[in-house]
């Protein structure tokens, strides 16, 4: 099959294009660094080293014998994209190309006008790239599960069976997104479903949990260190997990937005890669638009501390858990049960083994615990929700409990 | 109370300006003039002559006996608006601000971008002004019935209550929108949510329907022509029973899409400007986040042709309906019964005379024949969902019963 993954110089899209080569597909991705670009704004860097494009492709190409097609260029230059789709003619397209981070859209204006301009104009230009020179591809696009919001009832796979004042109705699943980030997914989400709906494309819009890990089987046993994904723990760019396991090997507590109990998805990227392959290689029905949540299983930010403290027990550091005033605006307790049969149906086969996971992050991290260490002013979110901008402090025990 | 209206050159700002005016408020606002390029881009032209922005003040000023404060600027341009709230200090904003064409924003991917963007990163710079500025202001802001769709189940205002594996929960309504336009409006009311809920802002977001009509009582008996609003009939601009008027003047068909069942809701001019009073008269609570349903009442497409037929047989016109193929992808024949319940309680009274209201616009329009058969080449849409660009062409009578 041949894949083009728009994005894929990030932390998702690098080790996907060595996953779907490793069995046996043809990629080509574009990239404009910008994701490189972002982290180094706020001051941040990738734990693990990563090397330039030209050295990346150098090392695929001696990994896998062949080269992968790279096209320097962005989402929001319609001809560009247009042209590259013609060219390679893709099978499927998996877009991973937008801005990952909640906080960074909350900065200020410019960072959210930037964020959702980027994104929803990105995500549109795709859907008609595609209309005009690939209708039958099959587009994997990367949405969020915190684009669902925590509703007090179960969340469904995208649509739920509605019943109102006595009629029925299958209606899109309400969105209640928490950031003007994962608004922009929102958006992109109900852009996709009215061009499937309109022009007749498909589309697997992939709700993803957050995603952690440092290795997967295609990078091999000890890693070429220039086919290694980035891994990010600024206050930005760091997802929880990734950002906690660098707290760890550093001997910095584990920085826990207000009490902890907010509950998410998780995955590890090794079951990111192996869900959108599934996604892939079970392409929807031309014309259908399908939603897949996809996380290994659900915890809460507290549950996935504890586990960190265990997996670097494990090794023999000890950690420490703090609490912060949290920065968001967000329920720290709430119901949350998301489904995510789709997948599971189709063969995923989750990990089951989180500590495992994270104990072979620590080890990947530990030969670059000065790379942190140099970084660790970055580790205390100020980027606010309400607006301001001022650094999260340490919590009295007392709040935290009450 | 100080009212910023976004977009006062418009079809609506030009009109409500007049009539908060005359009830004693005191109105500011900002135009850039992008409706009258559109329009001119498009190929067609107002059906009513409409002056200069200079003219138009000067006229209000006469009227009035006091100055409109008028603002030439984007609300792209966030240094602009920010600097026009902090000076003004509005109490409220009307937000009508945006492309208003569903036809426009499906011309190609340039029109669709180009929707988007202007649109959502306009609504979300108001919503950052607001909150750096005038955070106390209570925003207005015109959605429309299109963002809806056309679900199997009443339609609430907004939100509703539902219950869905034994849980129960209040959540927003899902919406399903019918062109790239009306989507741009789904990502302003999950935008203006979102802020509300974060930064406490105050919000009346106004689900409206398709508004008709040439004449406001504010503008007088025998209207100064330079006070009157625009007046569209191209396939863009010209929303359905503006567009039947003209057409009804000139002798042309009515221009049916399709069967002529879709329906929708619609309401006069007046009732627009007594409904967006109303709304402004009885703000929500700080922090509040409402949604008004806001039209007269819901008619077919082939009801409100009827009308016009009506009303233009009393001044002696003979009118014609025909069916053209559709160039949308929507239902002819559905299930529709949306509530309208808020602005009701809050003392609207609606019209109750269309053919009274369509009559008036036939008068209106009549001066005015040899402007619309000019242009009597856009009447027939060439614009279409699906991508390409045809005429439709009219339907056989078979076609339309089957």
């Amino acid at each position: 099959m041949k894949v083009f993954i728009a994005g894929i110089d990030g932390y998702l899209g690098w080790a996907l294009a060595q996953h779907l080569t490793a069995r046996g597909h043809e990629v080509a991705g574009n990239d404009r660094f910008l994701r490189r670009q972002w982290v180094e704004e706020v001051g941040g860097t990738s734990a693990l080293p990563i090397y330039s494009i030209e050295e990346r492709l150098q090392a695929f190409h001696e990994r896998f014998g062949k080269d992968l097609l790279f096209l320097d260029g962005d989402l929001l230059d319609y001809e560009f994209l247009r042209n590259a789709f013609a060219d390679f003619q893709p099978d499927a397209i998996v877009h991973l190309g937008e801005m990952p981070s909640a906080p960074y859209s909350m900065i200020d204006q410019a960072h959210s006008a930037f964020t959702q301009q980027n994104n929803v104009i990105g995500s549109l230009n795709v859907l008609w790239a595609m209309r005009e020179v690939c209708p039958q591809a099959h587009l994997v696009k990367l949405g969020t599960m915190g684009e669902y919001g925590t509703p007090n009832v179960d969340i469904p796979e995208g649509f739920f069976e509605v019943e109102f004042r006595g009629r029925k109705d299958k209606l899109p699943f309400p969105r209640q997104p928490g950031s003007y980030y994962h608004l922009s997914k929102v958006h992109d989400t109900h852009n996709t479903m009215f061009a499937c709906r309109i022009w007749g494309l498909s589309a697997t819009d992939i709700m993803q949990g957050v995603v952690f890990g440092t290795q997967i089987e295609a990078m091999g046993d000890n890693p070429d260190p220039r086919l290694r994904s980035r891994l990010d723990f600024d206050q930005c760019f760091g997802t929880a997990v990734n950002r906690f396991c660098c707290q760890a090997v550093i001997g910095h507590p584990l920085t826990l937005y207000g009490s902890g109990g907010q509950t998410r998805g998780f995955l590890p990227l090794r079951d990111s890669m192996q869900c959108l392959t599934i996604a892939l290689e079970n392409p929807p029905q031309p014309g259908e638009y399908r939603v897949f949540n996809q996380f290994e299983d659900y915890y809460s930010i507290e549950e996935l501390a504890e586990k960190v403290r265990e997996a670097a027990a494990g090794i023999g550091l000890v950690v420490e858990i703090e609490h912060y005033d949290n920065p968001r605006t967000e329920k720290e307790q709430h119901y949350y049960n998301p489904d995510r049969q789709h997948l599971i149906d189709l063969g995923y086969q989750p990990t089951r083994d989180v500590v495992g996971e994270i104990g072979i992050m620590l080890k990947d991290l530990l030969p670059h615990r000065e790379r942190i260490l140099a970084k660790r002013d970055i580790l205390i979110p100020n980027i606010r929700w309400d607006g301001t901008h001022r650094r999260s402090h340490s919590l009295d025990p007392q709040t935290v409990r009450s």
